[in-house]
């Protein structure tokens, strides 16, 4: 991760994408939200969504994969430039979830980040609070999910 | 699950509980959050969490599961008494999700959830929108998780 003191308000990053396939789909559902449209395509067709399509805590899962992969991308990028890395430290949380269209079998998610807001934390000294916008584009270009979140971040002065 | 009409403001549902074993948190962060305090014992040990401990996306998503038994559960009893049982349609996301404490490996969060708000929908006739507190407590009666979420609900009368 960047530290604190480098991540300016705006930057976006865009974190790659991924294709729900329909056995991706049952698998997260048939651990997590076993309902019909999104384990059986006939049921599916059946429902008011009209076609198999994922769970949206998998999407939201999947968000959280690909941030995880991009921040180890961009930590072993800086290692080699022989450069610190700062420590990405716990979400409090996030905010407003929207699931603003199905995400279907064969759907082709793109995922990206952006800083919102940033600010020293005040009950850890050593890190500071940074909030992102995320968000998931299908392949024709309409988001499927958007939600803010919180991360605590390494500041480069007064470490952890 | 009940018709829109049939729910109260206030009414309160316990989900169930759930054991977080170490081999069921590193299989969810394998797949959706490969951070090495989800992963590892010995690299969680000396992490700020101190332990082991599982994905929030985890944590949630486990909510869900019991939230779709437990409305399971509820429809077949309907059934069985003879009585008719409402669509449970989908959500449009969630607010104000926080992961108040880790939920480290062995721990048992036990779910409830409770009837915040509910409204007629306007842009779906036959169905209205309800709003649920969410929430998820460990066997030490701590909060670890909670959020607000928003469902459609099919009305009694001109129904979907």
């Amino acid at each position: 991760m960047k530290f604190f003191e480098d991540i300016a308000t705006g930057e976006r990053a865009e974190l790659g994408s991924r294709t729900f396939t329909a056995p991706d789909i049952k698998a997260f559902a048939g651990r997590f939200d076993p309902q019909a449209f999104h384990l059986d395509e006939e049921a599916a067709r059946r429902s008011y969504f009209g076609g198999l399509c994922a769970s949206g805590w998998h999407t939201a899962s999947v968000w959280m994969r690909l941030m995880v992969d991009h921040v180890r991308r961009e930590d072993e990028a800086r290692a080699a430039r022989g450069e610190r890395v700062a420590a990405l430290g716990p979400s409090p949380g996030f905010r407003d979830l929207k699931w603003l269209k199905p995400v279907y079998a064969g759907d082709t998610i793109s995922y990206a980040t952006e800083v919102a807001d940033k600010r020293v934390s005040a009950s850890r000294p050593g890190w500071g609070l940074v909030t992102f916008r995320n968000s998931g584009v299908n392949q024709n270009g309409e988001t499927v999910i958007s939600f803010t979140s919180v991360a605590f971040v390494q500041r480069r002065e007064g470490g952890a």
